[in-house]
């Protein structure tokens, strides 16, 4: 089971966690719980560093915000216990969650179940720190906003859980975002493939990192409602019937930027230059597109990054843009990611020129277009990405079962 | 260096640390500094704590309130590096500090300095969070109120450290609380005995386990101002000359609670079996006082806890009672103790007497007496206590070099 911080945001809310979590041990299960920090207590540590320090250490980064789930672990293992059922809180590193050494956005390299094990069979209710691990230093690492799912999966994987349960303030995955799209469906089962396009595109019910490492060691994940018993959106892999589906849900991401660069020399090596500088400073690259060559022995590059990612890339796309003599960087931020996923779209051909006849009916302009074998995404001005999703929705009849 | 919670109460306080310790860096030399939690968190971190659980795991606690040193030290690190010396935190697991499985109360075991060393090695400043270890359960433990004075020696003495120097709000170790005594002197240096009798005794600018640790290690502490760079008290084994002064200091603890157990058998092992229950529950015994045998085979016994232990004794006092079958138990919260502390005590005779006859006239009768080599302490009524301190600061003539 795991809770978000807005799940473990006071008192109350905690002693709510601890009475469900209570109620599924009396149902005859074993529970490990995975909590994120409380509320804003994540930002609340970040303002603190920025007033000692303009630009705080990523060590030290991990090490401070590490407090926030050491703080909801102890609580809830306290609210449990109050319960009547015995509870014990284990940090990241106690669990023996083995990060690699990129402080601040750290992967997990493996996951020790031998405490689990040892607290569970002495019938206790393990509440376990997410977002959280140790490296090879025995420095306390952190995964990145959202790691916390990440966390829980991998439990769910070193345990063989018979189910992830990721609750939310959300009933589960929809067609769409339902604030964007009223008539947006609440899907009963998703694939892990089509999960992933979805979470890689901006519907963030689920980190895309906790769903590839779903799919890798079959974790079933049951996405569902913190505030009801309802179910929720299992995602699986998924059976045939429903890989039949052509399109399941349209996703958007409005937090896009766009970088450009102009006359690239056309020979080998000049890509991995400008990727492998980014990769260094862990900026994920999501699109990127190359124009076929000019004739000129020179390319334009396109691709996005997150907006948050930004501030970090423009001066590696500067240094590398001086190393290899290019033209011109051109940034965006005013771009958006429109996107249809769907398991069913590889053997249905024709899905895209759909998607990009429906949006030309809205006069809506496609700046980049990348696809794979579930998904088409389009990059478009950033305000009429909304539009553009309740054309795709109703387009595709996702208000449908 | 060791800083308490108001010195690192906000961002401006944790930077004029910072200025302090890469000052000391540049005068060459190396530092290790231990931090308490940022002012009023502990507090906050126990209310919360109460608001879940009436009666939060021991564990648990440990779990939550580790977090506050955690804060401090990440924030600490931050803002030296951003004053241009390279800083590195670490928690007391990190660092190696072993405990035992006390939790709330733990007792260091040992502490690892390869850690330590090999940051120190690479010019760091070392940020260490006090009040924390370790138990061979890797479990989480906290020294309890004031454990990172305790932190501060036993890393001095793992690393055979120079100084230990233990930042305060007051400039020194004073021959009486200057706030009830005016006269009262700042004293140059202190010996080791004497100083853990004035800790024990209510001084509070230093824990007794740290002075303990700190004479059974050699390990010199300044006592000094964290406000200002004048030199404070230093802890040492002391020099014949000083030792000749009779008595060094009149010291007060209005938190003292006196209970007393009325017709005990008078068989072996009933003492024992009182102070065993009292142990097992960490409650610390101060002084303990049986009458002569009444020639009924019973006695009386009385002795004196900490205020804040008295709600874990009563019960176990409750439970003893009915094994042993002792009469009653009375319990006493309206008493305080008055000491005076001198290492030339034990080759000048008469210092008891007088300290007797300074109470008799004023008045104050004297309820129970504990004397050791170097110090004679006295239970009197709460609210005479300050009275008698200052009387027995003139009747010594302490006001004098």
């Amino acid at each position: 089971m795991k809770f978000g911080g807005s799940s473990v945001a006071d008192a109350v809310k905690i002693k709510n966690i601890a009475q469900r979590v209570v109620k599924k041990i009396q149902e005859g299960n074993e529970v490990v719980v995975v909590v994120s920090a409380m509320g804003d207590t994540t930002d609340h540590l970040i303002d603190l560093a920025r007033q000692v320090s303009a630009k705080p250490p990523a060590r030290e980064m991990d090490m401070l915000l590490a407090t926030g789930e050491q703080v909801s672990i102890a609580l809830l293992a306290m609210a449990i216990n109050e319960s009547g059922i015995p509870a014990i809180s284990l940090t990241g590193p106690q669990v023996g969650i083995n990060t690699d050494t990129v402080h601040t956005k750290a992967k997990i390299l493996n996951v020790q179940n031998q405490r689990l094990k040892e607290e569970l069979n002495q019938r206790k209710a393990v509440v376990v720190a997410g977002f959280q691990g140790c490296n090879e230093a025995n420095d306390i690492t952190t995964l990145g906003r959202g790691g916390s799912d990440t966390t829980a999966v991998a439990l769910a994987a070193a345990l063989e859980a018979d189910v992830c349960e990721i609750y939310t303030d959300v009933d589960g995955v929809y067609s769409a975002d339902p604030r964007v799209v009223p008539e947006a469906r609440k899907l009963s089962g998703i694939g892990y493939d089509e999960m992933l396009e979805l979470a890689s595109l901006g519907a963030l019910v689920l980190q895309p990192r906790s769903v590839e490492m779903a799919k890798q060691f079959g974790v079933v994940i049951h996405v569902r409602s913190s505030f009801n018993d309802n179910e929720g959106t299992y995602v699986q892999e998924v059976s045939g019937v429903e890989k039949e589906r052509v399109v399941s849900g349209v996703a958007h991401d409005l937090k896009v930027a766009r970088i450009s660069i102009m006359d690239v020399p056309d020979r080998p090596g000049a890509a991995a230059t400008i990727f492998e500088a980014l990769a260094r400073e862990a900026v994920n690259v999501d699109m990127i597109i190359q124009s076929t060559t000019r004739g000129d022995n020179k390319n334009d590059i396109s691709f996005t990054v997150s907006q948050d990612d930004l501030a970090t890339a423009i001066p590696v796309m500067e240094r590398v843009g001086k190393i290899l003599g290019i033209g011109q960087v051109a940034f965006g931020e005013d771009v958006a990611k429109v996107s249809i996923v769907g398991a069913g779209m590889i053997t249905n051909p024709g899905v895209a020129a759909m998607m990009f006849s429906a949006l030309a009916k809205e006069n809506i302009n496609i700046q980049m277009i990348s696809t794979s074998e579930i998904k088409v995404s389009c990059i478009i001005k950033r305000d009429e990405a909304l539009k553009a999703v309740r054309a795709l929705h109703e387009a595709f009849s996702l208000e449908q079962d």
